[in-house]
């Protein structure tokens, strides 16, 4: 399936989107902080981002916003004073919202402040402790198992503050009001696939859709995951009815999947657009129920939302070895996947912004295709019957009550080929122009 | 899945149904007459069962009470005078319903009052005339092969007169007077997994309800396989809208299945209940469709009632092959799968007693689930997200519109892991309290 | 699943729709001409057939009825003057619709008007160009293969003038003004299968037909492929609502299948019926989903009509290696298979004739059916119950809300034992009489 929208594929939208998880791959973020904004920051090079700061006490729904967590630097030591541990070289090597700290202390004490993975013995895990304040150190297996009983200096220099929670929001104006919601989360730290490509492709996106007409309106959320998501629907609830159609993305840039998730709601258009599009990728794509747990879809599928809001990924959320350790880093990501998961998004919107129903202008009998250059001349041939498939297809279904997807979906062929041969049939006068069926109106 | 009701299983209940099996197997029960009436007393040891008896000739729908049928001796006795058939060694010999008879006859003649299994050799069938009248022995075909020509005495001290067609009925009564209904057909003489497993499980489950409190009113009903339970219905018809619930149990002692027939309505309640709990069993069950032949849910399910209720089996009806045979003797169950029977049962009751609708207090996105103690406070731990699973589906779903069955079916999670959770959440105020759903009102 | 018509199958039905199909395989059809008003002359001999002529030049809808084309002779010479290719061996050889032509020419030119099929080298392939104007011969792809470089004379006898399009009508009156549609094309030339069988089966059914008296009114359309229906249709526009059944019936003289291509509605009663023969039939068929290209179901189901016609072949249309080449002869068909096609449709005819609702007049419990000899009077006889399912079934499900047709698919038993069940049901008055769901009215 080929996209209609060729200005989006511009460059090497692989190396591009890539590039761009390069650079906010090393930030040390978390669901507040420096590194939130810095990693807006790197974004706002190329859209006009707006930021947003939510103060440290304010409620968002049964929540609060945290105090602000801010780390500089971090390592434990051994009694000859060397670093067996050091926040520079990996920042999962503390976990997440750790409260400051330096002391010396027994190996005893010690283990009890350190995170490991016993069956990938080689890995870092990622941990976090938001909302119970804790201290403590993510290692290796293999590190804690080589440490001697001694004396170890720790130390984690850190803030935990009244401050804000940070997000960045982009908007690009369509012909209505309605939205499609693109969403990715920004408060993991040096973890690569989860979520860097998420942040990195939509940010691409939101770049080449400057100046493109479309039909919907497209808001673009970075924002951390599960407080950060609350947050934004807690300030945008008014507006949120305004949404039609929605993607969380996460994990784009592994060669597995492609996965989709499906909404809460089961068999929304965006669920049915972007399995279509799966279908026909040629991958092996696994579609799933939803489920109340994973990203940022558990919110905005929340009950009182309930917004037809789905998550794209490769890797099955929490399925694969590398999910939340060290392993997923910038190896564990590839240019073409990105690429790969760049277009079926793309692809996915095509469907959703042209999904319009035609109807036919002679709907009793087929039209004689013949006279208008629309069908092989020679008959009695097999292969001059399969290429008049589509075109059967189309003038068969406008009746009036079918949908170019539910036309796609009905003769099993891809999106793009049914909506070229309508065009192709409109031209001729064969079909009426297409209205789309508007999804309930947007009252602001 | 384990219960809600842990009163229901004190002492061992698998001996206790067991024995009280073994008091009723040898009794010779037909749809009328001293063994029905042996038998329930046997049961009102243990309950205190309204006993009703139906003159001969009394019109049940389609149907007249027949005449009552009693037993004291049958034997075949060879020209030495030795007994080669015997009623006192298994009641089986003699069909039920055989008229007196004491003659002399033929091989020849004999043979034509002679049924056999040819492919189960070594078997005693089982056989009945109710409304034709007439006389026959039931032997093993070895037997038959046996039998040299010469004269045969056969005498059957039986009666048939005008008397009374029998039935026991025991009432629990609940909170409301909708009811459950549990039917077992009380009718054949020594057959052992079919019925007395099925009559002495009821009985024993209506022992322990003694005192318990309940939503539904539970109406156990011991009579005689067809013509029970038409004239059980023809009694009660004004009653049986009250019925929003029912299983017919018979056969549940033997290792096979489990086996659940539907309701002829296939999506009652009591289907879904069912089949949850088998599904969750860790056993294979076997789920059937209704189908108008089998046990007495032929008449509860007439279009003209067309009641709620399902049929709970081990072996699926008719086809093992002990079925109506000498062969489904006592040897045939045992006390361990009778237990299991027991507990499955009671697990689908506890599944309709509590299966209540819960409202969301918050439902706009999660609630802080850490505030109230109810989330693994590490994050990005795996089996911490596993853990909530149950919690994150009962508040997404707790919008008003879905029981907690519904839930679990749709978590495939078990009824009482989905049922403790929301009484958790309730707690924690994060649930308003539940309400039931209610069937159509039941108005006497 | 044996027919309750019997008279339909009078005589060996097999070899008496072969004979009619070796009678007109002969004839060189095509949409229009002689071809055609001899094959309809072939049928009037069985039925009083009405042919109808429509001019050149007539509008039907966005077609044009085309010129009348006729041919005498046609072939090839080489430059010795042997006629190489042959009209008079067979009408194949000359592409459908080709213009007069009489020149010589070099082999280059020649080979742009040859046709051949490389894959299947020993067939002559069947072409037509019915509305671009052009000529063309085709041949095996081995005389392609032999011929030398030489200069060839091309002779086509033919004409393309103003005349008429020629299709014939049979109407057989029944109770009601509803009709049943069976429909056949007879513009193909020497193929046998595609579509003398189907033309020689409708022909001998309508035949049989005479005098029997039906529910429905049947009406015969044998008329040429595409513009033929399209014509039938423009010029019945008025009366196509009073058809509430029908079938497209083309290539059933060959052992495959059998295959059923659903109406456009999917679920109409002909797509139930024709089904449910089909599953009965112990063969092993193929039930398609409708799609708009194939035979004239695409006119009958264009979104304007929308009629519940669908189609019923052996093998599937275009994907055996016959269709459309030589080899589609004489020898491609047997009687055997031709009587078994005409077996099945008859048994769905009768199906939809007799698809009514009877009522239980005693829907309360079971009736005693032994009281009105309708029950094996040995109970406990696992035959018995088995031969009693039908019995129960009708019974059961006769709640004025489920028709035969559906009791037979919920049994799973064949019709006409469920039909002939419920008669007998009738006749001990344990049924009211049957009505028929009457489809929407025919207004004229």
């Amino acid at each position: 399936m080929a996209c209609l929208w060729p200005r989006l594929f511009t460059g090497d939208i692989g190396d591009e989107i890539f590039a761009l998880a390069v650079k906010i791959f090393p930030i040390c973020r978390s669901i507040t902080g420096e590194g939130v904004r810095q990693t807006l920051r790197e974004l706002s090079v190329h859209i006009p981002l707006e930021v947003h700061e939510v103060p440290t006490g304010t409620t968002v729904f049964d929540w609060t916003i945290p105090k602000e967590w801010n780390i500089r630097d971090a390592y434990i030591k051994n009694e000859r004073g060397e670093k067996i541990v050091d926040f520079a070289q990996s920042n999962l090597h503390v976990m997440s919202y750790s409260v400051p700290v330096r002391r010396k202390i027994s190996l005893g004490e010690l283990k009890t402040h350190l995170h490991t993975l016993p069956n990938q013995p080689d890995l870092i895990p990622y941990r976090t402790s938001y909302y119970a304040e804790n201290w403590a150190f993510c290692i290796t297996h293999r590190k804690l198992e080589s440490l001697s009983d001694q004396t170890y200096e720790v130390m984690i220099d850190s803030s935990l503050t009244d401050g804000h929670l940070t997000y960045g929001e982009y908007f690009h104006k369509g012909e209505i009001e309605d939205e499609f919601l693109l969403s990715a989360h920004v408060c993991h730290p040096s973890l690569a696939n989860d979520n860097c490509s998420g942040v990195a492709l939509l940010a691409q996106l939101a770049k080449r859709m400057t100046g493109l007409q479309t039909r919907y309106s497209y808001r673009f959320v970075f924002a951390p995951g599960t407080i950060g998501a609350i947050t934004w629907l807690a300030r945008n609830e008014h507006n949120s009815q305004c949404i039609k159609h929605g993607l969380v993305i996460s994990m784009v840039g592994d060669g597995g999947g492609p996965t989709y998730k499906k909404s809460r709601r089961g068999n929304a258009k965006i669920d049915r657009a972007m399995v279509h599009s799966l279908h026909h990728s040629g991958l092996m794509p696994t579609i799933l129920d939803f489920f109340p747990y994973g990203y940022d879809e558990r919110q905005y599928c929340s009950p009182g939302f309930n917004l037809p809001v789905g998550s794209f990924q490769r890797s099955t959320f929490g399925e694969f070895p590398q999910y939340h350790t060290s392993a997923d880093n910038l190896d564990f990501m590839r240019p073409e996947h990105l690429a790969q998961s760049f277009q079926l998004i793309v692809e996915t919107l095509d469907v959703i912004e042209n999904d319009v129903v035609y109807r036919n202008t002679m709907p009793k009998c087929e039209p004689q295709l013949g006279k208008y250059g629309l069908y092989g001349a020679i008959g009695g041939d097999r292969e001059a019957a399969a290429a008049n498939k589509a075109t059967l297809w189309v003038l068969n279904l406008s009746d009036g009550r079918h949908s170019l997807l539910d036309i796609a979906e009905r003769a099993d062929l891809p999106f793009n080929v049914i909506r070229s041969t309508a065009q192709k049939l409109q031209q001729h006068g064969l079909l009426l122009p297409g209205h789309m069926l508007r999804e309930t109106a947007c009252l602001r």
